[in-house]
């Protein structure tokens, strides 16, 4: 298969994501091919010096970057040839089959959407992170990609985020969990009530009702469906507590008792890699008609190496004709048609 | 001053509540008295034993107990000798200037909106919680008070919690920031946007713009402002991440260096207090007339007794005068009339 990866995305792009481009390589198979999508000149003396397959990993010449800040829809109007604009029209023209970026995540969910369509039956797609916990693997969708969800999206989310938990990660019969502001029936807003309505109805979803934000580390559920605006908090949130706790737990050692501090460094880095999202490379949009993987800003060349991984698995495992079937049958059985 | 407090309010009622009624009663003043509303036959036995100035703690009887499941207006409803309903009650035939519960926080609201009323000005009562921090306390409203948030209300949330941070938690001129999913203008939904508009154009209020999940515990503000069901789903979140860490960092304790584990508990005992938003006792809900304070469910006596002080103090330091203050002031530069 072929990947395209957007050598311009992130706070450390360009030499990240070519460190990890470089370290994926040979852990591909022969018929695998990637595609670095930046700026000629700059890639190309980049690589100058490294050495690697040069009919497996090609440069495809995108002049632009979109900067993390700019506004998604205005930035790929006035940059057409922006890395993530020639990484959706790349997938578009069906020269590749997955697109990687750690680059502005609006931008990319405008411009893949734009460009390759959603899946027949998807009304909206939605990122989907993986995090890790204690008990396992825990999918959150959305987490950004749809800060206006309906009913319907949020139902399409446990769908289709059950089918990953499923086929990408494992989970035999994943427990679908809707984000409240509590367990019981009666809380939530009208869009929860109208959410858990048509999951309930759906014998297909493992649906355990509504869960609460303390629940995400309890191993109570394997998918969360949550609209965009609250996923997005979620996974910011998550990430900044992570990071104060550590923070607050190092200064209280170095206070209190600077000798301990050394000998516990490695328990939290162990702590901190088993509960690192970047691990499970880079959150598919779930729903585009194709494999799409939006990645960290943070991302180091192992966020890049897990990606491309992750899209060459999404691929074999055909998560997207599963989703296809999956929907198709949603509505036979609603008895809509198209 | 007189405050009532719904002794059977949370997992740990009535002992907790009432060891912490016990524990603050000689902390008060001669001029403030306790009352502890609850089905008094078991009230009475409970306190039999114990000795107190009877003067200044007595019981006042609400045989009926709401459940933390139960829904709130209903169960207001079938049981208006529910000791919340009680509670709303006493504070509305002025028998006292402050009310207190660990309860059903749903219930709470309903019960304190319904009979205290808002005061002149405020469209919509929010609940404030207090998260300490490394930089600080930050205060977020709201946290569940109001899950169909208009710009209007958001914007009354950020003038009240700035009044609360400056005269309760003594910060100066607190920055306010808006929850939003990047802190880019061009990023939120409708209501972050025009939300923002209303905070910008009110050169009182010390407005820093959006903010992301992962900044609330990077010291940026001192006044979080969101809708209630992101706040709750924050509050939770926190909750549920904090004690998560812990139980990995415990399990990587004792599976790699038990040895280690009973030396650095200390510590993370100490990190753990200084997290616990139980120690600012109580979120008030910001825009009652009168002083309320809703603690959370798993509320020990410690709790109990820092709520109390901090009614005194929110009393004391004429909060709701300065929100009135402020508000009127805001309507006359707005040009709208009551």
């Amino acid at each position: 298969m072929r990947i395209a990866v957007d050598a311009m995305g992130g706070d450390h792009a360009p030499d990240e994501i070519i460190a990890g481009a470089l370290e994926v390589l040979p852990q591909l198979g022969q018929e695998d091919s990637l595609l670095l999508v930046g700026p000629q000149e700059l890639l190309e003396a980049k690589l100058a010096a490294a050495s690697y397959d040069k009919e497996r990993l090609t440069i495809v010449d995108a002049p632009d970057v979109i900067g993390m800040d700019e506004k998604p829809v205005d930035s790929l109007r006035k940059k057409p040839r922006s890395s993530i604009g020639v990484l959706a029209k790349l997938a578009k023209l069906d020269r590749v089959e997955a697109v990687i970026s750690a680059g502005n995540t609006g931008a990319c969910v405008a411009a893949f959407q734009m460009r390759m369509r959603t899946l027949p039956g998807v009304v909206r797609p939605g990122i989907a992170v993986v995090f890790p916990t204690l008990t396992g693997p825990v999918t959150i969708c959305d987490v950004g990609a749809n800060i206006a969800c309906k009913p319907i999206n949020l139902y399409q989310y446990g769908l289709m985020a059950s089918i990953y938990s499923r086929h990408f990660l494992g989970v035999q019969n994943p427990r679908v969990g809707l984000m409240s502001i509590g367990e019981e029936e009666a809380k939530g807003n009208e869009i929860v009530k109208k959410t858990r309505d048509l999951m309930r109805s759906d014998p297909r979803l493992h649906f355990i009702g509504n869960i609460e934000g303390r629940d995400i580390f309890r191993g109570v559920c394997d998918v969360i469906v949550c609209e965009g605006f609250v996923g997005n908090v979620i996974l910011k949130l998550t990430e900044g507590t992570v990071d104060g706790l550590f923070r607050a737990i190092k200064q209280e050692l170095m206070q209190e008792k600077p000798e301990l501090a050394l000998m516990f460094k490695p328990i939290i880095m162990r702590v901190y890699r088993k509960h690192d999202y970047n691990e499970y490379g880079g959150a598919p949009l779930l729903g585009i008609n194709g494999t799409a993987l939006i990645c960290h800003g943070a991302s180091k060349a192992r966020t890049i190496r897990n990606a491309v991984l992750t899209a060459k698995n999404c691929h074999t495992q055909k998560i997207n004709d599963k989703i296809m079937e999956c929907l198709s049958e949603a509505r036979t059985s609603d008895g809509e048609e198209d």
